[in-house]
Order: structure tokens, then sequence, then C-alpha cells
């Protein structure tokens, strides 16, 4: 008889994820839990007992970060760490971030419930203020703890009504040693949900996820000339929101030329004067693109260089100005590979594809190895009341992170 | 030998131009005299001592409106009036309005000179508010007296400050009787500069103004889907910028095959949320057109309309709704005629041509004969410091009105 291949509790799963909705639950069923606010902190003590409860220690570093572990057999040997985030935007959802988090408890529980000690550590952690929406910026302890970001400057970054990161760091009460920060790790698993509709509108179970894509943003200035609505001829005319209308059109007929999986986006338009009755003569607008490959990326530059001589421009001035941009982080081809291989074990559908989005995974994956599992999100919906993952993606996410586990660490 | 034609004094109107300009002149020889401003009320108390330093008699109606009278010989026909605007915008020029009625006194110095004693009377009016810049709306108050507007809602429009135009007016010192108000009259004459381009692009002295044209104004809601920038494929966005562009790129399509005279402009657009990591879900922009014929914006309306259900809504909708609309106004033939032949008679080129700002004779001419002489501005510029017409040009317009003057009430 072939050996029963073990499965998490999806009842105890969606318990769990309920009971942690509850720190900062919205009218709409949605979550406001923004890092470090009075309902982080509470979620915060409330993982710290739950996971004491498990048997697991909990310690916490410098930024926030918070660590809970289960000893392994070999306990002096890097760890394998499960984790994400619990902070949420403002009216976010009950699922980013703290499900990737709730999947290390519950794999946790699983293991005890069969008996099982891992080979090796397994850590359970939240990373501090991965949303950026109290103090920017996003991702901020996990670039913090990786190198990315300036710690000195992150302590230094405001909230709305003034308060420093480091001040409510110290007011929290989770302001930890720097000695306690992950350094070592056999590698890290962050399930999140997906965020975009690619899942679900393919049909499929699990997102293996290759790489966070690397970027390009620009802004572009366009300069005409502001004369009146009423008295100026239209082939007089140094009309700069239709010298951008060319320009948009130009940047979206070469772009689809080039790989559909290229994502870009005009999300700012600010025009000048911007009254009805005057030929407007100034508009500034972003353009950010993604992809997972550097040459698609220098692709999109080019054509966005290309803009300030081309004939699109009209008879008005651009000025296109890099903003920042940054490369595609890769996961580990090993770690990828196991997850892939728990897909398949457990007969799931799943796609390997990239993430759109950034992740505190993107950051750990400089230094240690490193991977993702994305879970479908209803409609592609995230950072809103109504963003949604069927329990049912839920279960599955959360057994592909068991069996990779167990295929790692299982004694 | 030829009768020498009588011409006005050039030295003269140069100088009272300069003379008016130091009213609220600002660091960059432009002009601010907002209206019923402390500098507009000492303008109009250096009007009154001008015009009867001259022997004129000034009064002022309910709404401000002041009109200087010379004697005619025939004095209780009703009179000819020369006039515009004394007050400016904010940081404008030393032409717009204020030449116009200092036409009006360089005619009657003119007449005076030569000893001319008119047919019938000659009034030399300025119009409260035109400009609207301080109280909305523009041509306040010939709008009022024109029926065009109602008084009571006019006197409750408010500054910046919250004081209303009624109490201005009042502390102003010139909120006459309405028995004084412009009822009747042989005809409206008002010079004021192009605001536009047309007269120096074509080399032309004077514009001979047969209407103001009409015009339609609408807002164009487009609505989409605000998913995330970064995980959303191309293929399942619903993105109101780009579907705002198709559209843009429609109207701006079917526009170029209407009359060539047609101006439309896009002037306002707000893109939501505007973030440049997030696709728009709703731009709002604005469409105004202006042609003197009916059938022209009717074509300009459909094109509009029909955007709701043309293919370049993409997938998003498309709502436009119409905010207002104004018909030509077409000034009186013989009073055109008569400029017309003004010109011809001292030489100088011109065109007839619509005008395609909004000005005091618009409302005038819908109770009283009227007609408007356009002089050149250089670059097309008003409501700016740099505002210019040059001394040439500003004689010849004078002398085009003075020339109308001699012509139907000269002795």
């Amino acid at each position: 008889m072939e050996k029963q291949q073990m499965l998490i509790n999806g009842e105890r799963l969606k318990q769990i994820v309920d009971e942690f909705a509850d720190y900062g639950r919205t009218e709409n069923n949605g979550v406001t839990r923004l890092a470090l606010s009075e309902v982080d902190i509470r979620v915060r003590k409330h993982f710290k007992r739950f996971c004491e409860g498990l048997g697991l220690t909990v310690k916490w570093d410098d930024m926030g970060n918070m660590y809970a572990r289960l000893d392994g057999i070999e306990n002096d040997k890097p760890p394998l760490v499960i984790g994400s985030h619990l902070d949420s935007v403002k009216k976010g959802g009950r699922f980013d971030g703290v499900l990737g988090v709730l999947t290390g408890l519950e794999v946790v529980q699983t293991l005890i419930d069969n008996d099982i000690k891992p080979k090796i550590p397994i850590v359970v952690a939240n990373f501090t203020n991965e949303e950026g929406a109290r103090f920017e910026p996003s991702m901020m302890a996990s670039g913090v703890i990786s190198g990315k970001f300036d710690k000195g400057k992150m302590l230094q970054s405001t909230d709305e009504h003034g308060l420093t990161f480091g001040e409510a760091l110290k007011d929290s009460g989770f302001e930890g040693a720097k000695e306690n920060r992950l350094v070592e790790a056999t590698g890290l698993i962050e399930l999140h949900i997906e965020q975009g509709p690619v899942l679900e509108n393919e049909s499929l179970d699990i997102g293996v996820v290759e790489c966070v894509v690397g970027m390009c943003c620009y802004e572009i200035e366009v300069t005409g000339d502001s004369d009146h609505a009423g008295t100026t001829p239209m082939s007089m005319r140094k009309d700069a929101l239709f010298a951008t209308n060319s320009l948009i059109n130009e940047i979206r007929d070469k772009m689809s030329k080039l790989d559909s999986e290229l994502v870009y986006t005009i999300g700012r338009v600010n025009v000048s004067p911007n009254i009805h009755t005057v030929i407007p003569n100034k508009v500034v607008f972003s353009i950010e693109a993604r992809h997972k490959e550097a040459s698609v990326i220098k692709e999109v530059e080019d054509i966005i260089k290309g803009l300030s001589h081309s004939e699109s421009k009209e008879v008005c001035e651009v000025k296109p100005t890099k903003l920042w941009d940054r490369d595609t982080v890769w996961f580990n081809d090993q770690l990828v590979e196991s997850v892939e291989k728990s897909c398949k074990s457990l007969n799931y559908s799943y796609k390997r594809m990239p993430s759109g989005a950034g992740h505190d995974a993107q950051f750990i994956a400089t230094y240690l190895p490193a991977a993702m599992v994305f879970v479908p999100s209803v409609n592609g919906k995230s950072h809103a009341e109504d963003e949604l993952t069927s329990w049912e993606d839920c279960e599955r996410g959360v057994n592909v992170v068991l069996q990779t586990v167990l295929e790692l660490v299982g004694s």
C-alpha cells in the first residue's frame, strides 16, 4: 500500500486566518493593521503567545522582525524559514502577508500533529513593515537586514503625524537585539497571494515564483505653450496634451511589439495649468515597465529615451528623466524546483511565473536561498477589503509549503 | 486738393496708455487691476477726472458701469458708445480692455481738437468686472444690463476672501442708479487686442470682428479598473488612461476633418488615483470647441456623444456630460460694414474674422447694434505681463474707430 501523503488541516487554517483577521478587522471584512500601530502590536503579541503555546521560542531583532523557532534534530544547523508579514495597508485584505506567516504556523502544527521533528530548526518569520503604508519605504525591515536600506535612515522615516519609525519601534516593545537578525538559513519560503489575475484566469492552483521582475521608472516632461483656447487656431498651437497623446501612441505601439510578458503603466499624469479654457503648456507623466529579462527593460528604456527626438512630440519639447530602476531578483533554483516538485506530487495545477510586485523574499534572496509560492487572487485584487483567496486555494498553497518542508527537512 | 483725412494723435495715445498702466503696474511692466480693488477704484476716479477735464459728464449705473458723455448736436438722440473695461486679470497686460476705453477718450479728444461737435452724443464706457478674475463670472456687469445674468446672484458672487461683489461695489463708491444703465444707443464700438496670433501671423493691421463664436463644453468620464501595475498582464487591464488616449485619437482624427476654423481644446485632465504604480481606474477630461457656425458645433457634439459607444473606449465605460454651450453672437451688419469701410479709407490691411474669446460687446449686441475692432497681439499673447500691441497698431486701431465715428456721427 502506498504511503498516505501528509496534509495540513484546512479547517484549522481557516480558523486561524479568521482569528488573525480579528486584529484590525474593518466593517467590510477587510483589515487595517498598519505597521507598529496599536493593532499591529496586539497581533504581534498574539502571534508570540500562539507560537509559545506550540512550544516555539520567539525572538525579535533590532528592526522588530520576529522569529519563532521550532527546534530540529540538528539544532546548530541554519534553519528553514517560512514567513511573510503581518502588517497591512489601510483597508487592506485578510490574506496579503498574514497568510504567509500563518502558513508557517500551520506547517509547524502539522509536523507536531504527526510527531515529526524536523532535521534542522524551522523558523516562522514576521517581517516588520512590509507594506510601507505607514512608514515608507515598503519592505523596510527585510531591506535593512539584507543591507539594501540604511538602518539609520529607516529609523527616521515618519508617519503622517511626524512620529518616526524608530520611536514607534521602541514604543512597541518589539525592538530586539541585532544579533537576533536572520543571518543564516537553509532557505526561506514565502507564500503570498498573487495580487494579479493570472492564476485565476488560467484556472491554476499554484504559482511557482521564479523571480521578482526588474523594472524601470521614468518621468516625462512635455512642454508647449499656454495659449487661449478660443483665439489660437489649431495650426498655431503648441499643445502639450496633444503632444503627450501622440507620445503615448508611440509608446503603446512600440511596447506592444516587445515580449508579451512586459507590463508597463502610465499611472500619473499632471496637466498644467489644467483649466478647460487654456491650452496645456505642460504635461508631466510617469511610465514604469516591468519584465524579468534585463534585455527587455533595455529595449523599453531605448523607446523612452527616443521620445525626446521623436516626431510624436509634435512642436513641443520632451524631456524623459529616469526616476529609478531595479534588477530582476531570481530565486534559488533548487528551492524553486522543490516547490515545483511538491505541486506535482500533490497533483496541483501550477505554472512557473514571475512576481510583478515586490516582496520581502526578494531582499532575503540577495543573501540567502529563497523561493515563493503564489495562491490565486479572486479578480486579481489585493490591497482592498474584498481581497479574496478561496479556502481551498489557501489550503493547497500551505500543502505545497508543507510538502516542500517535508522534502527538505523531513526526518 | 483732396480733403486731408483726420487722424488721432498717436503720441498722446501712447502717453495715456502709459499713464493708465501706472494704476496697478507690476514689476515686469504688466498690470494687476482686479475689479473694484483699491487700484481699480483709483483708476476709475482717474478716468472720471480725465473725462470731466475734457468737459464730459460722467455717470455710473447700479452695476458700477461708467458712462462719460460728450454732448452732441441732437442731444436727445441715443448716443454712440465707445468702450470696453478697465479691470485686468492678476499679472495681466497694459492693453487688454483698457485700450478700448482709452480709444474713446482719444477719439473724443481728436473731435475736440478739430472743433467737431458730433451729431449725436458720444459715450465712453467702462464696463465693470469684465475679467471675472476676482468675482466670477466674467463679463458680469454687461451681462446684467443685457439681461443675461441675474443681478441678485451676481451681487452674491464672492472673492477669495469671502467678500461679495455687492459689498465691494458699495464700498467702492461706484454703485450708481439703475436708470443710468445703457439702455438705448445708436451703436457700441469696442476696440480690443486680438488675444490670438492670426493678425500678426497674416501681417494684417486690423481685424473687423463679425461675431463672437459659439461654443460647447463637455466633460468626459472614462471608467476602468484600478489594478496593480506589476501583477496585471496588459491583456487583462481596464486602463482608463489608455482608453482616454484612444478616445483623444478619435477626437483629433474626426475634428480635423471639420471646418479648418474650428478650434477645440482638452484643457483639463484628471487621472485617478494618479499613482505611478497603479493602473488608472478613472480619467475625467474637459473638451470645449468653438466655431461661428452652429452646424459645425452640432457636428462636434455628435462626435463627442458618439464616444460613449465607440471602439476607442476599449474595455472602459465612457460618459460624456454637456457642461454648457453658447450660441454665436453676430455683430450688427451696418456697423461691421462701417468699420470695414474705415479700414479701406485708411488703407489699412484687414480681415473679417470671428472673436474666439468673449467680450462685453457680445452681451450688448443682444439688444443694441454693436461691433468690434481687433488690433494685433504680439505672439498672440494676453492675460500675461508681456502682452503687447505695437504703438503703431494701437494708433491704427483707434484711427479706424475715429473714422467710423466720423462716418456715423460726424457733422
